[in-house]
């Protein structure tokens, strides 16, 4: 993603790794219509293109209030979106270059906290471990580093000698196809699996540890994430492999006692039944597609954030993020 | 799968659901790359295909027992080929009418012990209950009927009102491309799901039990079935759920004392890679593609067999399957 101080240019998520083709948004509606159809995806930077939405809307004189309710309702799971639009908002101004410098704090914040995620995180992984991942939560999914990714490049730019290994991610395939490509492009070993291999995997004994990103954290540490991540905890645990979420203070809702008062938004079957225009299962299949699933709290080992390592039981107060909290040794 | 007499007819299940193509295979070779390339699957299925290309090698003239091995190289995984073989072979005869008539045998138990799975099975499913399965075993798999999903057919033409969801089954998508297919036809009420969506749907309360097929069957109970089984045991044991197996005798190895025995086939990256010929992944995306996983019999609930329901702890002796031993009650 691209703020190039007139419009929002934006790698298309949707075509990659086949080919790198970069959007032009000059609209708050282009924008709103890139996260609902992700072009753009993953939590953070979904907050991040919601906050330049606002900035163009400011150019545009649109009224900022019903913009942010246009933008908010695109995608209902991941709070980053409604957190960016309420900073913007609080500022109760209408002026472009006030609200354009806190769309760049906005990416710049982010990009500051994935890293220190990423110091925080590599704490936990083991030299020479087995890493397992779900879904994209690299630079594409983020202001840039990552969150569960970021935590995987700081650890291997630390010289841990880790192997990675990269969950499919249906429906979507994020996993496949961007967390491979960034991967790939990283020179970070790794092999992409099945989500159905995951078992399988542990059982072999080369995975030490599993981590995830978040969409959303309630108070009690559930945590909504794309759909297999709950699967993807079940069986860690069940191996007795540790299961840890890395995401940024964004990502947390202390609104929310507990993971089932967090939307979770489903999607069309045809993100199951149809891979690139094509029909793979049959005509009038039913399906049912939840996007995210929620992991409970008693599942995660750790939660990683920009202001250290979480360890559960997870009672998330309102100073959570007030007082750096950061986990000596690991 | 039909046999003229003449030819073997198939029923190209690469192309499934979108084409409705029938292969002829008149040589045994025809066959070996059927098997091989994945025309025809499905353990039993497998097994009353190579009975014809027995068949069919019989009546060139061909050296059988240089046939059985080619035959027996296409797939190593499921037991049913070397055994269907191995019934051929103990013919000691190149006659083509004994053959042919031991390979309608070999059809004709198979759809037989499928139905009394059925029955058997048939008595574990509660009337309303949610049922999870995984990949194709019903009448593409087998001689007719099916395994794990004949025991959901008997179930629903016995009305006891079930609901079915069917896995993905990534890499090949048999649960979206074929169990779909047959739910269809017959009018089963189901949903296809992402093998990643198990935890949420098991967590929903939806699913009462989860039932699977089989490609062979060690001594202690552990299975090897199709990449995703042991997830879902492991899910299906996290969640309460009990978990279910549904298998001829055919599919039984006993003289292997325990699954890492089995021989586990690894196909080529591209399955992952790559859907109806197009690229998902990054060029030289690495993967890591067991065709199977190999589930341990403690987290087997039942196995359900043509002489009735097995239950652990599972130490299966040679006289398994010679005096029928049903569960009355269930």
């Amino acid at each position: 993603m691209r703020w190039t101080g007139e419009v929002l240019e934006m790698l298309d998520q949707r075509v990659l790794p086949r080919t790198e083709t970069w959007l032009t948004l000059r609209t708050w509606p282009e924008v709103a219509e890139a996260i609902r159809d992700m072009a753009v995806r993953g939590a953070p930077a979904i907050g991040v293109a919601a906050g330049y939405g606002m900035a163009l809307a400011a150019r545009a004189g649109d009224n900022l209030s019903e913009v942010a309710k246009g933008l908010f309702a695109t995608r209902p799971t991941a709070v980053n979106l409604g957190w960016a639009l309420d900073r913007i908002l609080a500022l109760k101004t209408d002026d472009f270059y006030v609200i354009e410098a806190e769309a760049r704090a906005i990416e710049a914040e982010d990009l500051a906290m994935n890293h220190a995620i990423g110091r925080h995180g590599s704490a936990l992984i083991p030299s020479g471990a087995g890493v397992l991942t779900i879904c994209n939560t690299g630079g594409l999914a983020t202001a840039g580093h990552g969150t569960a990714l970021g935590v995987i490049r700081t650890a291997h730019y630390e010289g841990k000698d880790i192997h990675v290994y990269s969950c499919e991610t249906r429906p979507r395939q994020q996993g496949l196809r961007l967390t491979s490509y960034e991967l790939l492009a990283e020179k970070i070993p790794f092999h992409s699996i099945a989500d159905g291999a995951v078992s399988a995997l542990l059982a072999s004994g080369k995975v030490q540890c599993a981590i995830a990103g978040a969409d959303r954290i309630a108070a009690n540490g559930d945590t909504a994430n794309k759909i297999g991540t709950y699967a993807l905890a079940v069986q860690a645990r069940h191996f007795g492999i540790p299961f840890y979420i890395a995401a940024p203070s964004s990502t947390f809702d202390l609104t929310l006692a507990g993971g089932s008062e967090i939307p979770i938004e489903e999607r069309s079957s045809e993100e199951l039944t149809h891979i690139e225009g094509i029909a793979i299962g049959p005509e009038g299949c039913p399906v049912w597609n939840p996007a995210f699933d929620v992991t409970p709290g008693e599942l995660i080992d750790a939660i990683v954030t920009e202001v250290g390592v979480l360890r559960p039981p997870y009672r998330f107060k309102s100073d959570l993020f007030e007082v750096p909290k950061v986990e000596t040794s690991a």
